[in-house]
């Protein structure tokens, strides 16, 4: 069986990507402000979904640039998205990635309180006093302990990034943030997960610093 | 707005989702030996279309666990889908995970050749000398590199997991593998990740290993 390969030259993938995109959504608007975002995810994915699934709370994209030009940092609940974000990138505008999914002190924690070491790893994440925007693309237990990390005041984040993935307790977890007044970019339903939440975190860092 | 949150120890939100899973599967049928990687790429992606779009060849579970079993290394094409991969369980089996694409070495020979460091990465880890197994997650110039490869008798996997994601060959990438005798699971169409890349292996290991 003979496969023809369209050729492209590698710097010109990601383009040519972005061009079917835009090609298949067709007369489907986005929102200007949140297109870039919508796009990377689904050239993460290739799930259209995502057009329909993404939720922006107001000015949610211009919070997170703004966030991250004044050096916040992010906080993931996987290695995974840590590995994905643009850490290069991140540096230059003064931020770092944090997850303390692996920390033993993160461990001993979720065992004492019994519960997950994602929970514990959002507490770790509220103490430490930068201004934060957190990349949540796993665990629901994490979304919403951070959620109620934010109704006790015990922490402020710039911009939530939830986008877990999974079949208990996801879509609620993520709908406590839609019906609240927290700065947000949701994936309702069940699809999202650690890629999604990286490639969120990039389409922002793209739109600030050169990639060359 | 009152969100209802469904009681689940953390130990058993694993259990649950698998549960629910296979109640969503309904009548479908699905091939016992690959039942378990199908389940957890579900669980992984919270996309049914997978029960659909994964292709195994002939035995493909079996030789995947015979050579995890025997000590086999996995070679990915993302430091995302290495992240995801249980590389505790692996190293217990004699295994490790390998990622070239950040090697200087790697960057040097990509630009030497115009091409993707994708291609180059697979032509260092033909060259390890080790059982391989791959898990190709994102970049399709990777997955026909390794083909080509192959076709030259450089390199003789155990098994190809190929999986990318994208619009600017993909698809064709996996055909490639589909219509050939190379042992593979790749995910037809445009779907797949990082995160399903890692799914598949971690499908493999919790076979062989026990998560406690």
């Amino acid at each position: 069986m003979k496969i023809e390969l369209e050729r492209v030259l590698p710097m010109d993938i990601e383009r040519r990507s972005f061009e079917i995109i835009t090609q298949e959504l067709g007369e489907r608007r986005l929102e200007q402000e949140n297109e870039l975002v919508i796009k990377r995810v689904i050239h993460t994915t290739a799930d259209f979904d995502y057009a329909d699934s993404l939720h922006f709370s107001a000015d949610a994209v211009k919070r997170g640039l703004e966030a991250l030009k004044a050096g916040a940092c992010i906080v993931t609940d996987t290695q995974m998205a840590k590995a994905g974000i643009n850490k290069t990138m991140l540096s230059r505008l003064g931020g770092e990635v944090f997850c303390f999914m692996s920390d033993e002190d993160v461990a001993q924690r979720a065992k004492q309180n019994g519960t997950t070491r994602a929970v514990a790893s959002m507490e770790k994440a509220a103490q430490l006093g930068r201004p934060l925007i957190f990349a949540i693309g796993n665990a629901p237990t994490a979304l919403v302990r951070l959620y109620e990390l934010i109704q006790e005041n015990r922490v402020d984040p710039r911009l939530v990034i939830g986008v877990p993935v999974g079949f208990v307790n996801v879509v609620e977890s993520k709908e406590l943030f839609v019906h609240s007044e927290i700065p947000h970019i949701i994936a309702r339903g069940r699809k999202g997960g650690s890629n999604v939440a990286a490639a969120i975190c990039n389409a922002l860092l793209y739109q600030l610093v050169n990639r060359d």
